[in-house]
């Protein structure tokens, strides 16, 4: 066994969709193997965490003999599956220029469950091949960075009705600066719930009746206007604050928030 | 009186830091000449608001006779000032590259009313004077954007501990994981209070000492670790979300949040 057997190199976590059983051992990616080679510098022994991002978290251990020098394998030490409490899925409509790029890292790091972007009367997303892989690469990147058990699932665009008639059954809100103050309104600290933002131009008076028949509660916000993706943003704040318990793989990390 | 009088040009609203009172005629800045004349195409006569960004707004008629053209002046048709009911200022540690940028747009909607950046043991920030113009352009956007009445104020960046020492009287928060929910914790809906977020690497123990001797109290804001800026902008949505009345220069305007 190697010196540095049992050493940590986290905070490294990586995001591996098929995660062995304990025991096993599995060929990283090569992306993977080369971050924890020349960024972490990790050694042989040393252990690092991944998820599949469907919430399974394992604690691996990097393999290899030779001191100093590693090969791209790891053993599943342990794994543990945290569940998810609270799930939020997110309607959003077309924001401004390239803002959806930022609102899916944002939307993934505070631990949002879906973003389903809606096509909306007064706005429609212009969506591309490269769009969607930069969004899932950074969804990604926002799950290893926050430490995360669960990946944001990003949809494909589509038209309000739809989005609404497949959301599951739970509260529903819309961001709505006729509607009640958000830290008036308890945000449910348990279950499934809709948030919903209208686009750029905003939701026209059908999607809202539609919206408000769909059982959606008007929140606001804050005192001004807001652009979309800030809205959606906030909403998302707002529900993530009202967390539920610490998943057990952060116990006792120093982790800001 | 031209045909169009009165009309509104809105929801045009622009920043004149030097707004004389009701009657007066001023001469606009080129750029928002332009802007009236190209993007929005008001015509004389047309109405739309400006503020000051210290809680002056206004009513402003282009002025103009001739048909079709108008010139670069406008006359103040009337003036009320917006009371800042409640104050938040933002202190905030250096967050990864240029991510700042992003989280000048989005306090400036939120309605915070100084962003303090603070240099930190583990991190500073590394300012520029290029970067210090941009983040004024993108606070005065963000303030015609939202149709706010105050300009969000950003202060060169200075040690927690002074930092600290220049806060108004009020109560103060600081992201942190070990702190009680966000949702359990209400916002202040009248008067001053201070925020603080650690840079990306997090503060240091002296630095949560400090902090804790001066009256913030730990809040947490997401299941997982948020990155400085998301951290930043969703301490920031939990003030904003529990915001006094309305403006009365916002009543009635169609505004998504």
């Amino acid at each position: 066994m190697p010196a540095d057997a049992g050493r940590s190199a986290a905070p490294s976590h990586l995001y591996l969709p098929e995660l062995p059983a304990a025991g096993a051992v599995l060929t990283l990616p090569d992306a993977d193997a080369r971050y924890l080679a020349r960024v972490v510098r990790a050694k042989p022994g040393e252990e690092f965490t991944a998820t599949d991002g469907r919430g399974a978290v394992a604690r691996l251990a990097l393999v290899g003999e030779r001191g100093g020098e590693h090969g791209s394998e790891a053993r599943v030490v342990s794994i543990e599956h945290v569940a998810r409490l609270r799930e939020s899925v997110v309607l959003c409509g077309a924001p401004e220029g390239e803002r959806g790029d930022w609102l899916v890292e944002k939307l993934a790091e505070l631990g949002v469950a879906v973003l389903q972007p809606i096509d909306t009367g007064r706005a429609t997303w212009n969506g591309s091949e490269r769009r969607t892989e930069r969004w899932q690469r950074l969804a990604v990147a926002a799950l290893r960075q926050s430490l995360s058990a669960h990946r944001l699932e990003i949809r494909p665009p589509r038209p309000v009705e739809e989005a609404v008639a497949a959301l599951p059954a739970g509260p529903r809100w819309v961001a709505n600066v006729a509607g009640p103050w958000a830290a008036g309104t308890p945000a449910p600290a348990a279950g499934a719930c809709g948030l919903a933002i209208g686009p750029a131009p905003g939701f026209t008076p059908d999607e809202r009746e539609q919206l408000a028949a769909a059982g959606f509660l008007p929140i606001r916000l804050a005192e001004c206007r807001l652009r979309t993706e800030t809205a959606c943003l906030a909403l998302a704040s707002w529900w993530a604050g009202a967390g539920a318990t610490r998943p057990p793989h952060l116990d006792g990390s120093d982790v800001r928030t």
